[in-house]
Order: C-alpha cells, then sequence, then structure tokens
C-alpha cells in the first residue's frame, strides 16, 4: 500500500460530527466551531524508544496518542472535537496500521472526537497527534489562576504508570496483579476529560500530571505567582506503592508518585468554599478528588511534608524530555 | 538547557494577534476565532534525511517546516493564523534552535502568523508543524470543484526545487545562476497565501504542488470526479529546464516539471469566463498564472500532450513518501 492507500484504508472514515465541514482527504480540514466558543489547540510528540516501547501492542499505542492529547484539553476544562495524526513509520505495515487505527478511533469515538487530518511518512518512529477542542470563551481552566488559600486537588492516584515503567525496565519485581494494573496505566490511561469540564467555574487552576506531580503542580506556582505545601501522606497512590514507601523500596515509590509522569490525572486548585463542589462531582463521576495541600505565598516555593511532618529535603525531579532516557 | 528552557527561549513570544487568548505556556493554547468564518488546519511532518538534509541551515529550514503548511492554507484559500511546532531534535543545540526560531518566526511574522504550541522532545530529527487559519465559511477552496470545461492553472513556474534535488544529489549539473535559483525554490519556498486569498470566489478547485503535478492534479480530478489534458508546452518552467527538455537531459526534466514535488506552487481550475479575474489577480500579485489545459469528463482520465501534440505514453509517479529515498 502506497501513502495514499494507507491513509485511505485506516484513516478516512465518515465524520461521527456535523461540525466538520470537510475531513481527510484535502489539503486541510474545514472545521465549524461553536458559537461563543474558544478554540483549544495542543500537540504532543512521542518518539519510539522514548515516550513508547516500539513493541508496544500498536491498538494500546493509538488509544495512547490520543489520549495524551485529550489530557491537555481536560487540563483546560475544554471539550475535545477534532485530531489530526502525523505518524513516521519505518514501514508501512498494515496489520500494525490496522491495530493502531482500532485504538485511536475507539478512544476517538468514547470522546466524540474526529480524526480530520494527518500526515503518514516513513521515517523513525514518530507519533505525533494535534488535538482541536471547544471551550465556552473566558472559562477555560488555566495554570495561572492560583491563589493563596485554594486547596489543591488531585484525581484518581499518582505513581502507577511510573510503577509500571520501573517494573518493565526491571528496577523492582511486582507481583502478577500490581504489575497489570501499573502497565493498564501506562498503556491505557483514561484522559479526565468530564471531569475538566465540569470544573468549569469551580477549579481556580489546572494542569494534567503527565510530568510528574511536583514538575506539573510546579508550572501552576510559577504561572500563578504562588508557593504550595503538599502532604506526602495525602497524595492518593496505590496499594502497591503504598506498601514500597514504608519498605525497603522507598525511594524509588517517592519518585514514582511524586516525579512519575504518565498518569495523566489532573491537579487543580479551587477555593475553600467549592469543596463541596468539588465532593458532589467527584461522587458524581465516580473519580477520587484528592485534597493534598494549600495554595501559599510565592516565597514559600514548594515544600512537601513528609508522614512526620517534616518538609522533605530534596524534591524528586520533573521529567525531562531533553534528560532521561526511553520509558 | 532543559526542555522547558528551550522552548522558555526561542519558542515563547509576546502573541501578535488579539485573537491569541492565551499561548505558549500552558497545557493548550485558546484561540478567538473570526465570528463567520470556520476553522482550517492541516499538519505536516517533515522527517530528517528524507524531506530535509539535517546539514540543510537551520534558518531555511524553520522557513521550510512553516511554508509548506502555510501553503496548505493558501491551497485552501484559508489566511492562516495560529502554528503549533513539534520538534524531536537528537540533541539540544541552542545554536541550531536560535537559527531554526529565526527562520520560521520571520516567515510567521511576514504572515501575521502566531506560534501558539508546541512539544519538544529528543529523538531521531523530525519536525512536525500543525497550522490552523480561518476562511469565511463556505468560501474555502477544495479538490472537489473542478467541473469539465473549466481551465487549469500553475502559478510561477514548476520543477525547480527538483532541478535543485537532482543537482545536490548528482543526477545533473548546472551552472552557478541555475544551482542558486534552484536551490531558492527548494530551500526557500514562497507559499502561495495571498493567491489563494484572492481566489476564493474565483477559483472552482485548488492543491498546493507539494507532489508533482501529476500526482497533484490527480487529486483534483479524482475529487472532482473529472478529467484533464495539459499541454506540456504550456507548463511554466525556468530557463534552465527549459534548455534540459531540449536535450540529453529531457527525461529528467520531464520528471522535474511533471512529477517534482517541493516547488508550492498552486494548481488551481476555474471556469473559462473567470480568465479576465485570473489575469487581473497575476497583475496586481506580479506572479505569473499560466493555463496549462483542461478540465474533462471523468472517463478521460489526465492526458499530457507533448510539445507536438501527441499525448505522452507514460507519466511519471507523483512523490510518495513510503516509496522514495531521502529529499
Amino acid at each position: 500500500l502506497n501513502e495514499f492507500e494507507l491513509i485511505e484504508r485506516f484513516f478516512t472514515r465518515a465524520p461521527r460530527s456535523a461540525s466538520v465541514r470537510l475531513g481527510v482527504g484535502d489539503d486541510a480540514a474545514l472545521l465549524a466551531a461553536a458559537p461563543g466558543c474558544e478554540v483549544v489547540a495542543a500537540v504532543d510528540m512521542l518518539v519510539g524508544g522514548r515516550h513508547f516501547l516500539v513493541d508496544t501492542d500498536p491498538e494500546r499505542l493509538g488509544h495512547k496518542a490520543l489520549a495524551v492529547n485529550l489530557s491537555d484539553m481536560a487540563a483546560m476544562g475544554a471539550t475535545p472535537r477534532w485530531a489530526l495524526l502525523a505518524l513516521a513509520l519505518p514501514e508501512s505495515d498494515p496489520a500494525w496500521l490496522a491495530a493502531f487505527a482500532r485504538g485511536f478511533h475507539a478512544l476517538a469515538d468514547a470522546h466524540g472526537v474526529d480524526l480530520v487530518g494527518g500526515d503518514t511518512t516513513r521515517g523513525p518512529w514518530n507519533l505525533c497527534v494535534t488535538i482541536l477542542g471547544e471551550v465556552p470563551a473566558g472559562a477555560a481552566l488555566t495554570r495561572g489562576g492560583a491563589r493563596p488559600g485554594d486547596d489543591i486537588y488531585v484525581s484518581g492516584a499518582l505513581g502507577d504508570a511510573a510503577l509500571g515503567v520501573a517494573a518493565l525496565t526491571g528496577r523492582v519485581r511486582l507481583d502478577d496483579g500490581a504489575m497489570a494494573a501499573a502497565c493498564a496505566r501506562l498503556e491505557r490511561p483514561a484522559p479526565r476529560v468530564a471531569l475538566g469540564e465540569a470544573l468549569r467555574g469551580v477549579a481556580s487552576a489546572a494542569i494534567d500530571v503527565s510530568d510528574g506531580l511536583v514538575g506539573d503542580l510546579g508550572h501552576v506556582l510559577e504561572r500563578s505567582r504562588v508557593g504550595a505545601t503538599v502532604d506526602l501522606a495525602a497524595v492518593p497512590r496505590s496499594a502497591a506503592l503504598a506498601g514500597m514507601l514504608v519498605g525497603d523500596a522507598r525511594s524509588l515509590a517517592l519518585d514514582c508518585v511524586l516525579a512519575g509522569g504518565d498518569d495523566y490525572e489532573l491537579c487543580f486548585t479551587a477555593p475553600p468554599d467549592a469543596a463541596a463542589r468539588v465532593g458532589a462531582i467527584a461522587a458524581r463521576l465516580a473519580l477520587p478528588l484528592t485534597p493534598i495541600g494549600t495554595i501559599t505565598d510565592a516565597d514559600s516555593g514548594l515544600i512537601v511534608h513528609d508522614e512526620g511532618g517534616a518538609p522533605l529535603a530534596a524534591l524528586p525531579r520533573a521529567y525531562d524530555h531533553f534528560a532521561r532516557g526511553a520509558t
């Protein structure tokens, strides 16, 4: 199959949404954004051997390539609508592409997202997804709105995706159940789109935890010009990580919980009087939303208190895509 | 410099346009599209060693990475507004990034485009640009509107970019002037954005010549369900290619003119009664717009007549990014 046949076969489907005036197959897509909304746009590039293992199940990879972008929409409180997919592959493998497209389209369908354009070429493994969404004008959640006194929350639990990487690369041994759970978090992240939408008008700031809590919360603090205190004991984590935190593997577990990327949970802030509304959202979505700390004045920086109340002397570093090796 | 410092230093600038409600530095950009317009979206991925030589002057590469995307906007008759840039680089090289950003921003500024988001990571050379633009609802030029009897036009001249590749790879020897002209076409394509905008309401269909005239006109014919006859003698080409077409290198010159990619001229169709308006646009833009043939019924396919009026027996193939080697 040549380039055009590949695109036709795997990536051209009738658009689900009437907002797609012209989809895959022309020089560009034509999209009708809803009146009164802003367009929300983000791009993520996943490199083979760095962001994913090249022998990853392609269906899961198709899911993940879109999921990480949906997570950016969730962090903005935006509704994802349209995606563009640029792929570089070492060879044109119809079986691989069929599985990748299946995973991508299944998650797209679950979120009402249409694939409206893309590019396919031979080259070293690279998956680049652009996601476009909508949010009512002025209602987006940004990193810049946190205020001293706000509560800090995270959704779900943190660290399992990084624990999966540690297990896959032999740095830790997990029992079968923990291994399966960690790999599921790593390979099939569930972007918190419904949470992001629900937090419009409730949260003061938000970010998705893609590079690790310390680094990502750090971005919120920097953009909001505030500080924070976080209680390590309050940060939600899986049973596997909870066990490791009180054992020999504490250092690794701390890295996973505080600096593990790829969980794609949301970290957000909200004023104390929003606590009941946050609780109601958690109940409605059946998703834990856990308060982990408080926004403070800027000059205090980020302080994480350990289980005994003492500040951690050194915080794990945020994920830097130029500093670390393959995950 | 780490990933975040790189982005801050080279790719974060104050937005030029008030339409950018939030630019680089959050989970996504927030963009206010103009009322009554559709959003136009396209992505192109350039792989090192395939779409560009990795020792290409980075400033020219920054120009080209954006130019190929602006050309997609031109082909839609759209006004480019916002770009997202995802980069994979083998190493973080501030001098390279500074030059690349200079080339990218200079062309962006010339077209009123704001860089509003991106991603930067270590990996094999890969440049992925997403371009977003606007067009009045219903006014976009597509590949699907050509009708029998329409004239077929191309802007500028075709084949010089491919001639530059042939010269750089030793398949042909050019004198200094021809070499400089060909390399300028290859490395600094001038996207025909103003032409695309001017052709709204005039052209019936349009495409940019990125994969070669035969292949790209073929896409128009397929989407419009029509055929075409093209007169080779009418296809505009440089003096260097004109000379080669009557000499020993005729075969290579034919390849360049009919199947050479990377020129980023527009090929468009218009009904005969639009000829005066097309002529006026050419005069206003100081850009040759040359009629090269006529749209026919679908069952006649694409026929190219040579200088003597005989149909060419075999047409050069369109560029296929999975079939050919590095350019």
